[in-house]
C-alpha cells in the first residue's frame, strides 16, 4: 500500500544495522527485518504530535556509531583466568561490544541509552557456559570471590532485569550454548529443556516431535508473549512471564512442571509431579525470582497438543468499554473453557488499531459507523480459541451468545488476522518512530475485576495528562477473577529525564490505583522502587530472608532487582 | 437390606457417643450419624480376615469411658491470666476434655490412641480467639513468653497437623468464633472467609448468595473433600487440600486468590489479583505452611456458578487396569475440558465398591460377567461433569468417545450415584470395623503418568506381603501429567504397634518408588519424617529459612511439622 500511497512518507532506516554499532544491540529482532508505519499511522503521528512532514526528514540519534567506551575491568587477571580454565578460552569474552551487547534489555531506557551512547553498566567479562556443570563451578567460585552474577539469554527484558548494575561482575550468555532439550517425555506431556532456548527454537522442537523424537502426535508450547521470536525460555520462567495465548494454556507459573537453579547454597531441583501437598510450593519461589535467588539451567514445561486446524478466530466490536468489560467478565466467569488469546482494546486502541491492521475505510468501518459504532467510542475484542474441535465451537458459541447480548456486532476473522500479522511484529515499529524523536513504549499491570476501572481511569487519567500524548489501552490474558491491564503510550520524548519523569508518574499511577505493578514484565531493576509499595515491608521482608537463605554475599543479580538491596530512599510509595 | 437379611449381623453400635468419652472424640461426624457394614461388607471382612459371626460378637476398645488423664499444665498462673485477659475467661478452657479435644486428629494412630485411652499430647489451656485482633495479641505474648501455639479447626487431620507435642502450649479452636464470612464479591467471583468456616457452612452460604447477599446467581465453592462435612476452610488451605471434585476446579492453591496470615514476624497480608509477576509468590509460600510459619486469619476464594441442573454423571468398565489408566491420560490430555470428579478404581477397589454401592448381583454385574469383565481384573471409572451445559455435554461425549475406544463398558450413572451417596459418609464405617479389632485406614501420594505403574506396583507389594489385608487403589485428582494415587487398606489390626510398622512400611514405599509424599493430605508431624527423603536436603533448608524468618522462636505447631525440627535419626530416607 505505502508504495502506491502518492503523499510523502520518510525514508525509514531499511538495513541491517552496521557491524559492532549500537543499533545493532538496540534493534529488535532479525537485523534485516523491518515493519514501517503505514500511511494512516503516520498521518495519525503527525497529526497528534503536531508534527509536519519537515519532521521526519533527517533521522536522528540512530546509533550507527561503532561501540566504544572505556569501562575498566574490576577483576583481577587471576580471576579473568580462573574463569578461562572453568569454561575455556574460547567461552569468555572480554572486548567492549561482547560486554555492552549483553548488558541491557529492550525497555525505552534501555534504547534512550543506547542511541545517546551512554554505557553506564556492563560486566567485566562475559561468559559462555556450556552445561550446569560449569554455572556450578561459577557460582561456587564467585561466591568464594565476591563476584557479581548476571544472566542474559533472549535480552528481550523490559524491566532492566539483565542490567549489570554493580561493579565486578560477569554476565552468563546462556544463549550461545545452553539452549538444549534435555527431555521429551510424551507420557507426562512433558518437555525439560536449557534456559537459552528460544520460543521459536522450542515451538519448532514439539511442532516436529514425530520427526524428532519418534512421538505420536505434533506438541505446542502454548507460550506466546510478544518478544516470543527473541525470548528465551529461562526468562519467561525467572520473570514469571505470560504469553499471548494465555487465557487458556495459563501463564508461566502454570506450565512450569519442575525446574533446577543452581544457587549459592546449593543446587534447588524440584521432581516431576502434577501437583503435591509437601509444604509450601518451592517451584512457586523460584518462578519469579528473577536471577536473584540463583540461576535457572533446567526447566520442565507442560506441553500442549499441536492442533492448528481447530483453532477458531473471532472478533467482535462494542458500542462503549463498559458494556465490552461486562461481556469479557460474564464470558470469563461462563463456565465453559477459556478461549486462548482474548484481547479487548479501549476506544483509544480501538481506533488504532483499526489504522494498523488496515480495517478503517474498508466496508467492515463504514458498516460500524452506519450501526452506530462510533469512534472514540467503540471497542474491538479479539481472540483466538484452541484446543479440541468440540472444545473450541463449544467456546465460541458461547463468545458469539454473550457478546450479542450486549450489543455487540461481530467482524469477522480477518481483523483478527490483521492483529495475528502484527502480533510478533510490532515491536519493529519502535525503532523508526524513534529516529524521529517519537517515543513508543508499554507499561502493564494485574486488577481485579471490581477496580479495574479505577485503574484505568487513573493511570489512563496521568498518561493523558501530557499533552498530544497516545495511550492505547487494552485488557488481555483475562481469568475469572480480573485481568492485566496493558497500556501502550507513544509520545514525542527524546531526553532521558523527560522520559523518566513520564514512566515514573505511570508506575506511580498504577500503584497509587490499587494494581499489582506486573502481571507479566516482571519487576526487574526498573520496577523495583515500587515493588514494596505495593506488596508492603512484610512480604518484602520474607523475599529477603529468601534472598539471604539463597545468597548471603548478595552476588546474584544485585543492584536492585526486585528491590531486595534497595536503599530506603530508592523506594516509592504513593498508595492511595 | 440388611434388615431383612436372614443371616448373622453383628449389633454394630448405633448410639450417640456417651458425653465426655473418648468415643465423643474420636468418632467421625455427627454423632447420631452412623453408616454400618452393609451384608456384603461383611461378608467380605470374615472372608478375607477368616473371621467368624463369633468374632463380631463381643465389640472391643470402644472408648466409651470418661476421658481422664493427668497431664499437669506447665503455664504459668500469669500466664493463663494474660490469655483470660486477651479473649475473656469465657474463651479460655482449662478442663481434660476440652484439652483432649483439639489434640488429635481423626488417623488411625489418633484413633487407636483414643480407644486405648493413651493421652500423651495435649495443650494446657484450650482457647476460642473471636478474631484476628485476639490472634495478633496472642501471637505476640506467646512470641514473647515462648508459649508454643497449635491451631485447630475441623480436626479432620490425617497427619497429626493438630497434634500439641511441645509442653508449654496452647491451642486456638477457631471453629468456635472464627467461621464468619468477611466478603462476598460476586464482580470478582470470590469469597472471603475466616478459617474456622465448614465445608457445608461455606457451601450453604454460597449456594444462598441470592437470598443473603442479593446476588445475581448462586454459587459453589467446587471443593469436597472427602471430609467436606467436617472439615473448615483453614485446614484446606494450609495443608494443600484437594476436593473430589479438583480435576476441574483445581486444588486449594489454585482456589486461594489472597490469605492473611498472623506470624511472629508481623502480618502476611496478600491482595486479591487475579495473577501476578511481582517477584516468588508468597501466597504459594504461606499455602501448604501448615501452622508453622503463622495463622490464617482470613482467605478470599475463588466461586463458581451453582449449576447442578447441567451435572453430569458417568461411570464406565474396562476389562483391565492398563487399558483404564490410558483410557484416563488420553482424556486428560484431550484439551477437550476436564470432569470435576475422575475417579478410576484398580480391580481390587472394584470388586468391593460394586458390594458396597450394592451393584454385585444386580443385572449391570451379569452383563459385565457376560461380557468378558473379570472379577479381580475390571476397572471402574466413574465421573461427574460440571460447568456450563454445553460444556459438560462435550466433556461426557469426549469421555464416552475415548472409553469405548479402549474397550470400556458404560454403566450407567447409578454406579456413580451409588458412589455420591458415600461419598462423605464412607468415614462412618470405621468406627464399626474397628469395634471388632479391624483397621481402615488411608494415605496417597502424586505421581506423574510415566511413574505411576511402578508406584502403584510397588507400594501395593509392600501392603499386600501382608496376608489377608485389603487394599483397594484408585487414581483420582487427575491432570494431564499425571495424578493421585490413593490407598485405602484395611486389616485386621488392633495394637498400635503391628500398625506403625505397617503404616511406615508403606510411606517407605511411596517414597522409594518415586511418588511425592503426599498429593493432598498434607505431611503434618506424621509424615514428616519421610518429607526429606522426598525433596531433598536443599528444599528443606528453604522451609528451614522461611521458618527462622516467620517464627525464630519456634513456637507454631512445633514439634515434628513438616519435619523443620525433627532431628537427623528421626527421619527417614528409603530412596530408590
Amino acid at each position: 500500500m505505502s508504495k502506491n500511497y502518492p503523499g510523502f512518507l520518510p525514508e525509514w532506516y531499511d538495513q541491517a544495522p552496521p557491524e559492532k554499532s549500537y543499533r545493532s544491540i538496540f534493534k529488535w529482532g532479525d537485523p534485516q527485518e523491518f515493519k514501517h508505519p503505514n500511511p494512516r499511522l503516520y498521518a495519525l503521528m503527525k497529526s497528534t504530535f503536531n508534527m509536519t512532514d519537515e519532521d521526519f526528514k533527517s533521522p536522528q540519534k540512530m546509533g550507527l556509531e561503532e561501540v566504544s567506551y572505556h569501562l575498566p575491568i574490576s577483576l583481577t587477571p587471576e580471576q579473568v583466568a580462573e574463569f578461562k580454565k572453568i569454561v575455556g578460552e574460547e567461552n569468555v569474552r572480554e572486548d567492549e561490544y561482547a560486554r555492552l551487547q549483553v548488558a541491557y534489555g529492550k525497555t525505552m531506557i534501555d534504547l534512550m541509552r543506547l542511541r545517546e551512547g551512554i554505557v553506564e553498566n556492563v560486566p567485566d567479562l562475559v561468559i559462555h557456559p556450556r552445561d550446569k556443570e560449569d554455572i556450578k563451578k561459577i557460582v561456587e567460585y564467585c561466591n568464594q570471590e565476591k563476584i557479581n552474577i548476571y544472566v542474559y539469554a533472549g535480552g528481550s527484558s523490559v524491566t532492566r532485569g539483565v542490567e549489570c548494575t554493580k561493579k565486578k561482575s560477569i554476565t552468563l550468555n546462556m544463549r550461545v550454548h545452553m539452549n538444549r532439550v534435555l527431555k521429551f517425555n510424551e507420557i507426562n506431556q512433558t518437555i525439560t529443556v536449557e534456559p537459552g532456548m528460544t520460543g521459536p527454537e522450542l515451538e519448532k522442537t514439539l511442532n516436529n516431535a514425530p520427526q524428532l523424537f519418534n512421538a505420536k502426535r505434533a506438541y505446542t508450547c502454548g507460550h506466546f508473549p510478544q518478544s516470543f521470536e527473541y525470548s528465551c525460555v529461562g526468562g519467561w520462567v525467572v520473570t514469571r512471564g505470560a504469553g499471548q495465548n494465555s487465557t487458556y494454556y495459563g501463564k508461566i507459573e502454570d506450565i512450569v512442571v519442575c525446574q533446577e537453579y543452581i544457587t549459592p547454597a546449593g543446587v534447588i531441583k524440584t521432581a516431576e509431579y502434577p501437583a503435591s501437598a509437601t509444604g509450601p510450593s518451592i517451584d512457586q519461589i523460584m518462578i519469579g525470582s528473577e536471577g536473584a535467588f540463583g540461576i535457572l539451567v533446567a526447566v520442565t514445561l507442560k506441553i500442549f497438543r499441536y492442533q492448528p486446524e481447530n483453532r477458531s478466530k473471532f472478533s467482535y466490536m462494542f458500542k462503549n468499554w463498559s458494556d465490552a468489560v461486562e461481556a469479557v467478565r460474564e464470558i470469563m466467569q461462563g463456565e465453559f473453557g477459556f478461549p486462548s488469546v482474548f484481547r479487548l482494546s479501549d476506544p483509544e486502541e480501538t481506533d488504532i488499531a483499526l489504522k494498523m491492521y488496515g480495517i478503517e475505510g474498508t466496508i467492515i468501518d463504514k458498516i460500524l459507523e452506519l450501526k452506530g459504532f462510533k469512534k472514540g467510542e467503540k471497542c474491538m475484542l479479539l481472540g483466538l480459541a484452541d484446543g479440541h474441535k468440540s472444545y473450541t465451537r463449544v467456546v465460541i458459541k458461547n463468545i458469539h451468545r454473550i457478546c450479542k447480548r450486549y450489543g455487540a456486532m461481530y467482524t469477522t476473522k480477518f481483523v483478527t488476522e490483521g492483529w495475528e500479522k502484527g502480533r510478533f511484529k510490532d515491536p519493529y515499529l519502535r525503532e523508526d518512530l524513534q529516529d524521529f524523536g517519537i517515543m513508543t513504549d508499554t507499561l502493564e499491570c494485574a486488577v481485579s475485576w471490581d477496580n479495574l476501572q479505577q485503574v484505568y481511569e487513573g493511570v489512563r487519567g496521568f498518561c493523558k495528562s501530557r499533552p498530544n500524548t497516545i495511550c492505547m489501552t487494552h485488557i488481555s490474558h483475562v481469568y475469572p477473577q480480573g485481568g492485566n491491564l496493558y497500556f501502550i503510550f507513544i509520545a514525542r520524548i527524546n531526553e532521558i529525564e523527560e522520559y523518566l519523569d513520564y514512566q515514573y508518574g505511570i508506575l506511580d499511577s498504577i500503584q497509587k490505583y490499587g494494581a499489582a505493578m506486573s502481571h507479566h514484565h516482571g519487576i526487574g531493576k526498573m520496577t523495583a522502587p515500587w515493588l514494596e509499595g505495593q506488596i508492603g515491608k512484610n512480604q518484602m521482608e520474607v523475599f529477603r530472608a529468601l534472598k539471604r537463605h539463597f545468597d548471603p554475599n548478595n552476588i546474584m543479580n544485585p543492584g536492585g532487582t526486585l528491590g531486595l538491596d534497595l536503599p530506603e530512599d530508592k523506594k516509592r510509595v504513593v498508595r492511595k
